[in-house]
């Protein structure tokens, strides 16, 4: 009898609690700008319709919470990946401790000319240079080494323009994004080009997607025994998981195993996943941020009509290719009210 | 001056909501078992201990919500795999359609045994043709021409001895484990050495456990065009993640990137899932299911006495590193009220 009665007034209170929280939800949303550093104008809709269109549930594109996904490129899409991948710059500044543990390699190439630390000549080094950096010093350690190595780098580290922890260089507008789709029960995952591992270690404080929830290029691990019998991890030199071009939606299927409803990219490494995510059923939404605010942050890639660089192509065809496709283009220019969270 | 209003009001009804909510956290959890189909004894201790340690704020043990990752094995962890694992029915009832689609196959072993119908000669194929059969019913079609028939399946074939969807053999008290666990913030993850994408059809229906909580063995997908200009995704014959044994640690970082707290298995498959998570610093829970229990399910493998089968085993080996490292055994026949939901 006693369980009875609490368990009336239990329910009771369940119900006024709902209904507190019902009787607020309309009000306490109306009026409030999800996305306050954005400009008016067609990007902020489309994300704004999108959103509204998938989680009303009298509308037609309804869809349910369980299945709301929606993926970023991180590199130039939610933070500055110019004039060189922050995960290059730790792995050249990690070549000095490589060479010291393997002396070997002091007169090797590429390694050679990192420690000159001649900085015209290490912008010219070629993409397969820049992989062999990479491997050597993105595995042969044990993952926890690599993580305490990259925490430490990370919180340490500045970009030489804005004299700024890179982790600062993330753009505001996008972070608003972010929030916003989860605020709608999207769970938003961060797929990219970029090593998984390197960007597991920040991506919770920074971006508050934990990391489950990163998908990017990831090498073997090989399980083992130290010698108390404790099991470890050791990052191996083989690549498993190539997570660009066609590599991003083969990741995501890997990885979350659904159709994103929403993707988010800057580059051609990104088309795949924006061509899968926009050809699913329903509502689907693509876009694709262009650089072209040299003074607030770069403006670069052909579609802005200056030469290719080393870092994300946003090509004439890819502009092209987003044009025809209904993909929307985030101007940075005209469409961000502001860039970064530190300026006012 | 008007919107100042409204959040000030807003702000009460939160609060109120949250006083009513936090005032009855405590009374409408007391009394209620959570783990209802257990008998008390040193199983449900350790389950139940290990929540309250690792949820409880003012605990040396306590886990922040967002670490807080439990992966559980399938076959003989979650649903019966006695006396074959259900995804091998599955292929073995698909070599008819593959044999049509590819008539080339059909005198061709082992294709030529299963088509005979010879159930003895069948259970006696080797571990090379099992494989044969998988690779070529689980891959060479689109992804999803591949969910679409498993969906079907499932939802119609029967095991032999309850005359039941296999979906009904899950374990009901490890449903309630998985409930319990959800309950206090942890997400679930299956960690199967069956194929990833079979289990993910119907693990969300099943289990509440969705795609992306889903690791296993996973083949290589390539992404392509059909004609139309639609990209798809194809499975190839080609093994990226044999998530079994070490690969069980190693497809847990690749995909979760965290240790577990808790992991439950039930064979040498599920060996170092269990030893990665016991070793981690603080609460860690590793559980074994010990099948004991012939009248109301199976009893096998070596631990029990019985020769080893195609299916799980849990040998005497691990059985003694169980007890050796604080492996909590699960004896189905004495920690069990009841087996399965359709029970009285």
């Amino acid at each position: 009898m006693k369980s009875f009665v609490i368990s009336r007034r239990v329910n009771c209170y369940i119900v006024l609690a709902l209904v507190v929280l019902f009787a607020l939800a309309a009000p306490a949303h109306a009026g409030i700008d999800p996305l306050p550093s954005w400009n008016d104008g067609p990007a902020k809709q489309a994300i704004i319709q999108f959103v509204k269109e998938t989680t009303d549930q009298a509308s037609p594109k309804f869809v349910p919470p369980e299945e709301r996904i929606a993926t970023f490129d991180q590199d130039g899409t939610l933070w500055v990946e110019h004039p060189m991948y922050t995960q290059v710059m730790y792995c050249l500044e990690r070549v000095p401790a490589v060479v010291k543990a393997k002396p070997e390699l002091k007169n090797v190439e590429p390694f050679k000319t990192v420690l000159s630390g001649n900085h015209g000549a290490i912008a010219k080094l070629s993409m397969e240079d820049i992989e062999k950096i990479l491997a050597a010093t993105l595995t042969g350690m044990t993952v926890d080494e690599f993580n305490g190595e990259v925490k430490k780098w990370i919180e340490n580290a500045k970009d030489s323009r804005w004299k700024r922890p890179y982790t600062e260089l993330v753009y505001q507008p996008m972070l608003e994004v972010l929030g916003y789709l989860r605020s709608n029960d999207y769970k938003t995952y961060i797929v990219t080009g970029g090593c998984q591992d390197f960007v597991r270690v920040y991506a919770e404080r920074v971006y508050g997607i934990p990391p489950e929830q990163v998908v990017g290029t990831a090498g073997v691990t090989k399980f083992g025994y130290d010698k108390t019998g404790k099991p470890f991890l050791t990052k191996e030199p083989k690549l498993l998981l190539n997570d660009n071009n066609a590599g991003k939606p083969e990741g995501i299927h890997l990885m979350i195993g659904r159709r994103p409803y929403a993707a988010f990219g800057n580059s051609t490494g990104d088309r795949q996943m924006l061509e899968y995510t926009k050809t699913g059923e329903g509502a689907r939404l693509s876009m694709i941020v262009l650089h072209d605010d040299a003074r607030r942050e770069y403006a670069y890639g052909p579609a802005q009509g200056f030469p290719d660089t080393k870092v994300g192509a946003f090509t004439q065809a890819l502009y092209d290719e987003a044009k025809k496709q209904g993909w929307i283009i985030i101007s940075m220019k005209d469409d961000w009210k502001r860039i970064f969270s530190f300026e006012q």
